[in-house]
C-alpha cells in the first residue's frame, strides 16, 4: 500500500466504524434495535405475528422476512417517498430480499412454530453500509423477538441457531478497505457485501466491480478484512444481548 | 366534573403531555427536529429544494408542503408498509394535507423565492396525537430551513410570519381534556384537532363526534383547553429556537 | 357589515342557495337522490349489499360507507378521470371519509343487521359545496335504503336515528356568509364545513383559514349561520321524505 | 318468425327504443348532451382544450378522443368504482377506444387546428346499449364543441364532416332484433354493434356470437335492421342540432 | 381490380401468407404451438390448472381464457414493457378478450370439468395479424391441452366442439385483400378481423374503417375472402393435429 | 468426491450444459440472439435508441441497460403475467439490474455516443440458469448492436471493451458443480452466479448459502469451476461472432 493512501475518514484500511447497538429503542415492537455504523443509523423493529404465508401453511414451521425503507431525507438530497411513487424501487426490493435471506440463517424455522417474524429496517440517516447495518442490527432485534416468544411460552424449543452479521468491503483507490462510508462507497472500484456466521463461514457474498474488474487475489484480501471485522461485530452483538462469548 | 374522573395517564384534564423538541436530530436535512408529545415521537425533516411545482412557476413565489408516514411498527400491531401496498391510504393523505396547509401559515410564500420546502413527518413511535406533534415539530424544522436559506444568502428578506402549533382536544367520558394519548383517543366521544397561531387566533379546527354529537358549549370548552395548551407549545418552540418571548 | 358588501350571487349573507332534493332519480339503487344546492348537482345513490367488511364480521352489526367522485367535466376546466390516473386523489379520499363518517350518525349500526349500505356521491355539476350537498342528499338516499330493507322485511327494528345535514360557511371579504358558491369558495378567507344533527348539535366541524387566521368570534358567527341554514335543510329533507316535523 | 315471438319489452323486432337527446345538460362543457335510449341514460360532455397529444404536435391538426365510465350504481347490482380499484377494466378501455374511433369519423382533424376535444361518456343508468348511446349522443356533443370553436373564432374552416350514429342489433331467440335492452342483451345468441355514417355506409361493425355461431344470412338481416334504425337516429340528431335534412 | 394493383408482398389479393404450426415448441406447457403467418410469429402456450374463477365455482363446468403479450422488440421500434409500465394497455386487453371469446367457441365448457385452460399468446415477431395468428395457433394448443386432460384421464367425455380459426381482411388501395401484413395493415382503408368455425359460420366479425367508411358490398367481398382463407387455415390445423378431414 | 455422486443430468461436476448461440433470431432488433444453456432458452434482443436517460444528458456518453422477463409458461407451472399483476416482482428487478451492470462492462460508454442500448432478455423456456444465460447471450446481442452503429456510421470509434460471460456454480449434495439445471438449482446447498471478463478477472460474484453456510475453501472450488467454464463460454461467444481467439 502506498504510504500516501488515506481513507476520507482517516480510518485504517482494516478499521470498521464505531458500532453501536441500542436495544428497546421503541416500545411496541417485540424486538427494537437502533444500529449505528458511524453516521449510518437504522431502526430495526422485529414484529411477531401468528400465522405464516399461504405457501407455508400446515407445514408446522415459521417464517422470517424483512422489509427495508429509507426515510426521504436520510440522504444528502431528498429522495422521493416510495409510498408516494406507488412502488418500492428495484434497489429497495433487492436489499430487503438480501436482509430476509440473511436473517433466516439465524433461525431454525422448524422450531419457530407457525409464527412470522417481520424485521423492518428503516434508515434514519444514511452514510454507506445501510444493508450491512440492517442485517447486523436486525439480527439482534430478531433474537429479542425469539426471546419474547419464549418468555411468553408461545413456543417450547429454542429456534435460535447462530448470530449473523454483515459488513461491506471494497477496493478504494487500489486498496482493500472495510466498512465503507458514503464517500468511499461512491468512489470504490469494487464493492462487496459479506454476510457471515459466528464460526467464520459465509452466508452471502455479493461483489460487484463498479469500474473495471477484480482479481481472485483482491477477492481474497477483501474476504480477509470482512472476516476480521466480523469478529468485532459478533462481539458487539453478544455484548448487547448479554451472551457470553 | 365528577370527582371520580381520572384520565388513564393520571394527568389533569387541562394538562398536556411532556413536550420535547430536539433540533439537528439528523445531519443531512436543512431542518431536522425530533418532536415528542409524551410517547409519541415524530421525526420532522425539512428539505430545501430549488424550484416550485409546475402550477406555481414564474410567479416568483415559493412553496411549502408536507409528507407524512408511519414506520410499520410505530403502533401496537404492525401496520402494512404503504410503499409495499403501492399507495398511501386515505388517512395518510388527509393528515399530510392538514400538515401542509398548517405549515404554510408559518411562511410568507412571496418572500420565500422560488424554493420548495418539504417537511417530512415520519412517526417513529405512536401514542395518539401524531398529526398535532407533526405540525408543532414541523414548524420548528421549517424555521430552521428558512434560517438555512438566509444564512447561505439564498434569499434576501425574511419569509417567516409566525409560529404555528397544534394540539388535540376531546370529550373523554364526558369531560373535556387536552392532548389525548392513544387510550383516550380510541375511547373519546369527540375528538378535535386545533391548529393555532401565536396570537391565539385559529388556523384550522377539525372536530368529529366519534359517537353521538357535541354541543356548542362543549366546542367552546375544548377550544379553551387548546388555547391554553397553545401558550405552552409556543413557549417550547420559542425556547427551542432561541426566540425571545 | 359594510353597506357596499355584495355576494357575487346577490344573496344575503345568511341566505343559502335554492335546495332541491329529487328522490328516485335512477331506478336501480335502493335509494337514489339528485341533490341540488343551486348549480351544484350531486347524484347520491345508496346501495344495499348483504355482508359487512371483514373487520366487522360476526359482530351482528351493519356498516355505512360512502364513495365520492366528480365527473371529469363537472368543473370549469376538465379534470382528469381518476380511474385513468389509477388512483383517487387526496381531496377525493378526504371528502369521502367525511361523508361516510357523517352519514353513519344517521344510523344505529347495531339495528342495521349484517348489511352494508354504500352511498355513492357523484358530482354531475360543481359550483362549490359538493361535499355538503353530498351529505345532505346522501342522508335522504340512505333513509330510502333503510326503508327498502324494512319494506322487504330484511330487518326487523328501525335503525334510523336522526337526519344529518351539512352546509358550508365562510368569511368572504370580511363578512360571514353561508353556503358558498364557487366564486365565493375560491376567494374566501376562511372556509368551514359544518355537519349537524336535527337537534342542533354538531357532528363535524372543519374550518380552515385559507389566508391568515380566524378568531373565536368569527368561528361563532359562522356556526350561527350554519345552525340557521340547518333548520331549512332539515325542513327540505323532511318534506322530501314525507316526515312530519 | 314464429307467431309466438315476443321481445321482453313488447317492441317489434325492427323497433328501437324511444330516443331522447337533451343538449346543454350541464353548463361547463362546450358540448353537453344527455342521451337516452329508453332507460339507458348517458351524459356526454365534450371538452375543448388547446394542444394535441405529444405524437401529433407540430402537424397542424387536431385530435378527438373519448373516455367512458359507468357510475357505480348505474346497474342492477353495484359495480366497483374503477378509481378505487386503481385501473380501468378491459371492457371500459375497449368501449372508449370504440367511441373515440367512431367519433373521429365526424371530424376533419386537419381543419380542427391544434385543439383536442375529449368526449366523456358517463353512464348514469344502464339498460343495454350504453356504447351505442354514447356514440350517438357523443356525436351531438362533439358538434356543439365544434360550433363553440367556430362561434368564438378559434378556428376558421368547418371541421365537421358527417353525423355518426350507432345502434346494437342481435339474434334473440332466433329472431334478428334492433336496439337490445338489458334483458335481451344478456340472453342474445349474437350481439352486434354497428356504427354508421349518414349516407348509410359503415364505420365499424363488431359482431360476436355469444353462443354458437352466426351465418352470413343472419349477419345481413342484422345489418338491414341497423341501417333502418340509423335513418331514425340521424333524424333525431339533426332535429336536436337544428340541421335540416 | 386495376391491372396496376400490387400488394407490397407481391401476393394475390386472395392469397394468405405461408402458415406454419409447430406443436410441442416448449416442453412445460400442456399445449405449446409456435404459429407463423409469414413473418408474424406467436408462441401459444396452453396451461391446464385445476379450479375455475370464483364466479364459476360449484357449477361443474370449466373455463378457457387467454392472455396476450408482445415482446418489447417484436416490432420495428422497441415498445415499452407492459410489466414495467405497470399495466396492460387498452389494445392488449382488447386483443386478449377477443382471443379468449374466440377460443371458448372451441370447447364445450360443461364437459371440461372444473379445469381452467389459459392460452398465453406471446408475440415473438410482429408483421401484422398477430391476433388472428394467436387465435389460429391458440386453438391448436388448446386442443393439445384437452388431449392432455383426456390422456391422463382427468376428464371423461370429450369437450372438443369445433376448430376455430381467424384471418384479417381489408380494403387496401381500394382492393379487398386477405391476411394483411404490416405494410398493408398500416395503410389500409378498412381492416376487419374474422373468426370462423369449421362449417363456415361466423364467431366474431370486427371491421373498422380506418379512413372514410365502407359499404355493404365491400363488407361482403371481405367476408368472401375470409371464408376462402378459412378453408386453408382449417386444413393446416387438421393436418397439424392429425385430424382427418 | 464420493464414487456414488451423480448429477441428475449425468453430467460431470465440471461439465456445463450444451451451449448454443443463434444470432439474428428475430428480424427487427439491432442485435437478436437466442441463447440456449441446455433446456434453458432466452431470447436476447438489443435495441438501439438515440438519446440517454435524463441524468446522463449532455455528458456526451451512452448508456446500456437490460430488462428481463419470463413468459408465463416458461416454467413447470404457469406463473402470473407481470403485466397483469401490474408490477415486476423483486426477483425480476434484481435479475435485470444484475444483467444491466454486467453488460455495461462490455462497453466503453464514453465512446458509445448519446445512444441507449436496451437488452431485453425474455425467457422462452426455463431450466435453471436463466440469468447467466441472459448475460452470456445478451453480450453477443450487444456486440451486434454496436456493430450496427458502426456499420451505419452512427458512431466513429469502437466502444467495445471486452466479452462478458456468466455461469452458475454451486454445492450440490456436498460437491461443487457448474451450470446448475433446475433440479440441481432447487436442491443446492449453495448457489453462486459468477460474471467474468475474458482475461479471467471477475465482474460480479453473488453467492448464497440456501441451507447452512459455505466455507472459503468451497468458495474457491466454485470459482475454479466457473473460471474453467468461462473459457468455454468465451470460445462460444467468439465463434458465434466470428472473433478470432
Amino acid at each position: 500500500m502506498s504510504t500516501e493512501f488515506r481513507r476520507p475518514s482517516g480510518r485504517a484500511p482494516e478499521q470498521p466504524r464505531e458500532i453501536r447497538l441500542t436495544r428497546d429503542y421503541t416500545r411496541h415492537a417485540e424486538g427494537s434495535v437502533l444500529v449505528e455504523f458511524g453516521d449510518t443509523k437504522v431502526l430495526c423493529n422485529a414484529s411477531v405475528e401468528p400465522g405464516v404465508p399461504r405457501w407455508l401453511r400446515g407445514k408446522g414451521q415459521g417464517w422470517v422476512t424483512a422489509e427495508y425503507g429509507m426515510l426521504p431525507r436520510a440522504t444528502h438530497t431528498r429522495g422521493g417517498r416510495e409510498a408516494t411513487r406507488g412502488k418500492q424501487g428495484g434497489r429497495t426490493l433487492e436489499i430487503q430480499r438480501l436482509i430476509g435471506r440473511s436473517l433466516r440463517a439465524t433461525v431454525n424455522l422448524k422450531k419457530l412454530g407457525e409464527f412470522t417474524i417481520t424485521v423492518d429496517c428503516d434508515v434514519i440517516q444514511a452514510d454507506g453500509g445501510t444493508r450491512t447495518a440492517s442485517i447486523t442490527g436486525g439480527c439482534v432485534a430478531l433474537v429479542d423477538a425469539i426471546r419474547y416468544l419464549q418468555r411468553n411460552k408461545l413456543i417450547k424449543g429454542d429456534p435460535f441457531k447462530q448470530l449473523v452479521s454483515s459488513v461491506s468491503v471494497g477496493i478504494f483507490r487500489g486498496v482493500p478497505v472495510v466498512d465503507l462510508d458514503y464517500p468511499e462507497d461512491s468512489g470504490a472500484d469494487t464493492d462487496m457485501n459479506v454476510v457471515m456466521a459466528e464460526d467464520g463461514s459465509l452466508i452471502e457474498v455479493q461483489g460487484t466491480a463498479e469500474k473495471g474488474t477484480f482479481s481472485r487475489a483482491e477477492l481474497n484480501a477483501m474476504l480477509e478484512l470482512a472476516e476480521n471485522a466480523g469478529v468485532q461485530l459478533f462481539d458487539h452483538q453478544r455484548e448487547s444481548l448479554g451472551i457470553p462469548r
